[in-house]
Formats: C-alpha cells, sequence, structure tokens
C-alpha cells in the first residue's frame, strides 16, 4: 500500500474530454478530493470531472474568500489570501496525517499559474507528493483556434496584461509568440501594444476557450475592449513557409 | 454522420498515462492513424498510445528522411525536410478525399513545436480540421520535478538553446520563469548565461522527462555538459512566498 499523498491534479481546461487517464485514476484511487471555488459559487475545476467522481468520496471544496474585487497587493487582499491558504493547507495536513490520499483538482497545469501552487509549497516539504500534468488553459485555447503557435527557434512568451503598455510593448517587440493573459480590463492597453509592435493584424481573442460557449475572432475585428479576466490574446509566432 | 476530416491528436509527454479522453476517442473514430518517425526507427508518438490502436487499423508512418545530421538552415536538409513534408500531406490528402478521417498522433501538443503543425499549415485552409490539445513535454517535466514553475504576474519564457550565448542572458534576464528547450551540445552555453544572470542556483536539468528512466538534478550539481536534444531546463519563476 503506498502511503497517504498528496496529489495535485490537473483536469484541463474545462473541456471534460481533455481530462487524461491519470488523472481520472488519481480521483478514482484518492480518499479525498480537494477543490477550489469562490464562495457561494460552484467550483470550475470540479465541474470538469463531475460525472467521474465516485458516490460517496469526501469532498474537501476550498472557497476562496476573495477574488478580483481587491487589487492583488493590497494588505487586506493578501492577508485574506495567505491565512486561506495556510487554513486549506493545515486541512489538507490532517487528512494526510490520518493517512489519507488527498487529491487537489487544478483546472488546466498545476504547476503552471495554478492555485494548487500555494498548497504545494506549504505542504510538498512535508508529505510525499505527486504531479499529474494537465492541458494548458493556452494549449485549450490555441487548439481551438487552430492557430499554430510555436515553431523551430521561436522565442515564446506569455505576458499577464497587468503590465504597463510600454512594458507589453517591450516584450511583445522581442518575442516570436505570445500568448497575454489576464486581459480583463486591460484590453485597451494591450491592443494599443500590439499595434505599436506591428501584431495586431495575428493576434487572435480567445474567451472560454474550450467551453461549449467559446468565442474567438481577430482581435483587429473585435468591436469593444470588454473583456472577462480568463480570456486569452494569441499571438502565433510561426510564419507559415 | 461527420465528414472526412483531419484531426492533429495531441497524446503527451510520453506517460501513456497522460493521454487524454479526447484523443483516445479521436484515434478509436478515426480511418486513419498517421505518425511521424524517422526512418529505421519506431515512432516515439506511436508507441504511446500503441495499446490503445484497434487491431487492423490503417496505418499511415511518415519517415523523416532526415533529422539532425544536418544543420537546419543547410539547404540540403531544407528541400528534403519541405518535399517530406509536401510528400506526407498529399498522401494524407488523398484519403481525405476519399472521405477517410486522418489522425495524426503528435507527441505533446500538436501546435507547440510539433511537427503536426507542417501538415496542418499545408491541410487545413482546404479541409475540415480538428486539433486535440495534449500535455506538453514541459508541463510533463516540471511536473515530474515537482517544480512550480510560473505564477501570478510572473512573464514565462520558452528560448531555444541554439540562441548566441548573449542573447540567451539578455532574455534569462528578462523573465521571471523560463524553458530552454533543445539543449544538446549547447548545454555548456546555457549554463554560462545562466550564471550570468543568477539563474544557475534555481536551474534544473530534466531528461526524458515523463518516461520511466527520467533523470533530473539541479543543474548546478550536474558534471558534464552532455545532454540529449530533446533535454530541457527549467527555471521557476516562483519565488515561494
Amino acid at each position: 500500500m503506498s502511503p497517504a499523498r498528496l496529489i495535485g491534479v490537473g483536469v484541463g481546461p474545462g473541456d471534460p474530454e481533455l481530462v487524461t487517464l491519470k488523472a481520472l485514476r488519481a480521483l478514482a484511487e484518492a480518499d479525498v478530493v480537494a477543490h477550489f471555488a469562490k464562495a457561494g459559487h460552484p467550483s470550475h475545476g470540479r465541474a470538469i470531472v463531475a460525472h467521474h467522481l465516485r458516490a460517496g468520496i469526501q469532498e474537501l471544496p476550498l472557497l476562496y474568500p476573495v477574488t478580483t474585487e481587491h487589487p492583488k497587493d493590497a494588505p487586506c487582499y493578501r492577508d485574506a489570501i495567505r491565512t486561506f491558504y495556510d487554513d486549506a493547507a493545515a486541512t489538507i495536513a490532517r487528512h494526510l496525517d490520518a493517512g489519507r490520499t488527498v487529491a487537489v483538482i487544478a483546472e488546466g497545469d498545476p504547476l503552471f499559474y495554478g492555485s494548487y501552487m500555494h498548497l504545494h509549497v506549504r505542504l510538498s516539504p512535508h508529505y510525499p507528493t505527486e504531479i499529474v500534468a494537465g492541458v494548458t488553459g493556452m494549449s485549450g485555447c490555441w487548439s481551438a483556434a487552430g492557430a499554430p503557435i510555436a515553431q523551430g527557434d521561436d522565442v515564446f512568451t506569455v505576458v499577464p496584461a497587468t503590465l504597463s503598455e510600454d512594458e507589453l510593448a517591450r516584450r511583445l517587440g522581442q518575442t516570436q509568440a505570445a500568448v497575454v493573459m489576464k486581459l480583463g480590463r486591460h484590453l485597451a492597453k494591450v491592443r494599443r501594444a500590439l499595434e505599436r509592435t506591428g501584431r495586431l493584424e495575428r493576434a487572435i481573442y480567445v474567451e472560454r476557450g474550450t467551453m461549449t460557449d467559446s468565442e474567438m475572432m481577430r482581435l483587429a475585428e473585435k468591436k469593444d475592449d470588454t473583456a472577462p479576466y480568463f480570456a486569452l490574446v494569441l499571438v502565433p509566432g510561426w510564419e507559415t513557409p
């Protein structure tokens, strides 16, 4: 019998078919399945694998006290979120101490911009830990768009839209391929930075990439600058030969 | 009945369990399954899903005439490889014209530095095409290493080791998280570039990331500078809070 362990389980970008066999096995073998959600809302990660969870499995909802209501460097946000992760890690540690294997559902890939990472750094030094890699949200988006993103000796860069316009323009000007993430209220600025670097024509806007109601279009053709937080802009690098 | 179509099927980084349900369905429903290999060698991509291929499925091996024997900008290499992709696309087109759906096995993710992309750009303008996103090789590597790669507002950059030392140092100095790929004979140079930017201590060397015989270690502790072409160096960006 393998000892109780923590497993970060990547469940992919949203399409329930983009879950791996390894993720399903981890969920089937776990004693406890933990998942993140905003308090009062269903868990997006859990929804992806809901029909694979065995009846009666012990679930551990981890409910963010805050998400995007506050700027992320505001002390009130930082304190609330740190306490949340500390408490979540302590709860999971009690299950591990009791000999129970805990699978934490992670949207996309567990170690690529994911909430699971906050538990990983708190628990992996003390408990056996395993990671089940997942299909990232951005892979889901460029696949849905059918956009060859990077090839050969392309440099590929992921930049958060929160950077300044100058910084965005500088970075977009130096990379062949790019993904701009966390668009939200930053889309107008991202559009200007892409225009300055001559990349606007190639840019593709993707909203809810692998959901059935996904929306995608050339950014140059998008009429407004409203975007949800998790929308992406793809800048394919590869020039078709 | 859906019309004959081309499907780029990501089968993940090598672990047969890191294949998605969607990839398995695409392979099960295809009339023809195509896979790349070096002439005279078995196909790595096919091996990942070999025991899921149905008996008697029509297979189409696509055999690279050359791989790394020649510098990739040498005319003899460029001509041979272009002719190879032209011929492969023409063969697949004949199957599509005859009403057969063709699934092309792609290691990792089909549109992220993959050979499938060369077929995609030739065929997708003319035939219905679908992409099944896959777990990338680099996700497989940082998951195997348990290394949280990027978080929050980190900039994440993938750089080929083929860049000059100065160019590598400049790019590594400007990003929080990085993956250096295509190491091969470039490892000594990559090591120097990491040292110059103060990142060597954080760098992790990974060989055959999700294979059973994978090797990983802190790059600073690796005694020699020999590395296979597909080895990676991971530079985790996130400073644990």
